[in-house]
């Protein structure tokens, strides 16, 4: 076959050298194929309870996103000036993009049950489990004050963990009412309750100590400090989460799997009521799913206030966790199923309409694209790109309308007729 | 039930305007059951030509990006600089990140057919099917000139588009390398070629007379700009093309959908070889599909040149097409199959069993969360959103033993065994 022959590059092109930002990651057909698996499952549960899906744009004006997360994550949103000098920014999460789409749409019928699955964007520093672009898979309900609302979206995080394999995780629960009245019980002053609840958040990662010192350099004075401390160990779900854990139970979570925790609180300012996270306890990496209610979100775009509550499940730890404890070793690392090989270029045709056979079978294959190569070499690529079968034909089984089927991995190959070969492949798989 | 009373906004915040940034878009659930529905066709024909998937970050450093396209669309990139002072861009397609993946990972088995579907950016002027963000799903093959990799990815166009119910399209195919060789024929000096190029490719949506102009005032001579038409008028298939030809036949292409424009140029700088572009004759909305070879783009990465060939399928222009043309008039508008509707409270645990049992038979349905509103306004939501049943009981049907089943659509409604619903239910689908 005649090649194409490319012609060379321009001798006073300097090359650029191919790198990629500091936490960002590109993804490659093996880690593809576990994260769309992931994705799926993710997908199908949400769409059990009746969630739609939406979208919305990856910039947003700058306006819309600032103001609502607290102040230390205003500074992590990526914001710039386009090219008709607008002051936008990049998606930082997906609530605060439903609240617009909310305001923005009030035909949408009501309660509104929707999922998001799309990447955002934060300049956080990056480390194990915390990249600067992720996906989050976002559940939420708006329109219901119902502590249904709730329990489903509890129910839900434990359909999806359960689905993925995980054998011991805890959604933990607690309300942000109960905290406020707590830290204004302990003497907080009203200003630095929300710089407190913050502040105690932390409590799951850093040494008690160390967070009575953050608290204390927020001029918390010492014995309110105490007292917070005091006041927590005493806690009690209030009547609306004890509805929530009631109904939890009836939608089928396992009692094992979900606890109170007063000392849970949440990172972001919009929560205004329970707060729901979990964490995985054979894996250190972190919560993997974080939400709550925010009531008045919405209320902050058209004044009026519309009750919301919802999650995100974030699937880049879930993705490292499942790595990480090799939770499904069998996903392949590519959807091609079969490789033709190609004895020579004269076998092109005969090739392609096996390839063809195999498609309307739903069989995804390849004929290999170079026909110089030898045998060899063909069916080393299949084997490094983790291909299970290899059909190879000749001048000889041209001759007697046949072909070898080879299972790669263990090497055992069979001479079959050809008009039998899709039902000798599908006994195979 | 006592619902969480939500607080009301604090006063001295001011609404912030509900909006949104011109040429991008929020899709609410109707549209997405379209757009998840063409995403699904496309990537299973992907895969069953044995294309990978792969991922790529949003953000590259801009030097990564600039000089590939040409500089019309350099102006395009949305480029700033991030918290650290990176000179950063969003991706303007999915081909120059490919590039630069190949050049970063040389372990990549090759011939490496990926496929990737992902948003892009580009600041251009927003009109009818041209948008700022819209998705990109590419098919490329990197590391084979053989011509059957560039019939391959034609022969995936006419699979994904003729799946998709398109009853006329072409295909239209060309080679950058005649028009190379039919401007310097013609006259046209070196260095403005690639402006000639880009100028002809207008043809499709320009008159004649004002492409002349154009070429003109670029400082071509009158007399060559004769020249370029008259060749054009003449020219034929190089024998690389020819190939194509035969082998797109063999691949099951029927011969009305496929055709040979000498006039077809193709905007970008990156292509080297044959060209590709499909428009539906039914729509007046431009080419949904774009591409060609571009054997030189990864060597300005790595100094080394690798043969690459592949195409963008532009879904957006696609789903335009769906709707103008109503392709799809059965698509449903929600995922909820079944509305289990509330007598009152004390029914909530009987409904929330009916709507456990249908998740576990894989039927996607919700409880009506507002426990308050009446069985109009259950209904009303259920029309609204678009369900097709509904099942109700109360006091009466809950003594039985039995569920009232609704079809919505029709008014028609039935009272069954609880123990018969998932049947009966299965029967009406």
């Amino acid at each position: 076959m005649r090649d194409h022959a490319p012609s060379p590059t321009p001798k006073n092109m300097e090359n650029i050298t191919p790198k990629i930002l500091k936490g960002f990651r590109d993804f490659l057909p093996k880690q593809m194929a576990i994260r769309q698996r992931v994705l799926g499952i993710v997908k199908n549960v949400f769409e059990s309870y009746g969630f739609d899906p939406i979208e919305t744009p990856a910039l947003e004006y700058a306006e819309t996103l600032l103001g609502k997360y607290g102040k230390e994550a205003d500074k992590l949103i990526y914001r710039f000036k386009d090219q008709g000098g607008r002051d936008i920014a990049l998606r930082y999460d997906l609530t605060v993009p439903l609240a617009r789409v909310i305001a923005q749409y009030p035909d949408i019928p009501k309660p509104f049950k929707r999922y998001q699955i799309q990447k955002v964007w934060r300049a956080d520093k990056p480390q194990k489990g915390r990249y600067r672009e992720f996906t989050q898979c976002d559940v939420d309900i708006v329109g219901s004050s119902s502590p249904l609302a709730d329990a489903e979206i509890v129910a839900v995080i434990y359909d999806v963990l359960r689905e993925i394999g995980f054998k011991k995780f805890i959604i933990r629960i607690n309300s942000r009412q109960v905290l406020f009245s707590l830290m204004k019980k302990a003497g907080v002053p009203k200003e630095k309750i929300l710089d407190a609840i913050r502040i105690i958040d932390k409590l799951n990662r850093f040494p008690l100590e160390e967070v009575k010192k953050e608290l204390i350099e927020q001029n918390i004075k010492l014995e309110v400090v105490g007292k917070i401390f005091q006041l927590i160990e005493k806690a009690k779900p209030d009547p609306f989460l004890q509805k929530i854990a009631s109904m939890v139970k009836e939608l089928g979570v396992k009692e094992d799997f979900f606890k109170f925790d007063p000392i849970l609180a949440r990172g972001l300012d919009y929560y205004t009521g329970p707060i729901y996270e979990t964490a995985i306890e054979e894996a250190q990496i972190g919560s993997i799913t974080g939400g709550g209610r925010f009531d008045k979100l919405i209320g902050m775009f058209i004044g009026k206030d519309i009750p919301a509550c919802g999650t995100t499940i974030g699937i880049d730890r879930i993705v490292d966790v499942i790595e990480e404890l090799n939770l499904w070793p069998k996903v392949s690392s590519t959807v091609s199923q079969v490789l033709i090989t190609l004895f020579d270029q004269s076998f092109l045709d005969k090739a392609m309409e096996i390839s063809q056979i195999l498609r309307s079978e739903n069989i995804n294959n390849e004929v290999y694209l170079n026909s110089g190569d030898n045998l060899r070499r063909q069916l080393k690529y299949a084997d490094k790109k983790g291909i299970s079968f290899a059909i190879i034909f000749g001048p000889k089984e041209l001759q007697k309308n046949t072909v070898i089927l080879k299972i790669l991995r263990t090497r055992i190959q069979k001479e079959i007729q050809k008009s039998d070969f899709i039902k000798e492949f599908k006994n195979k798989k």
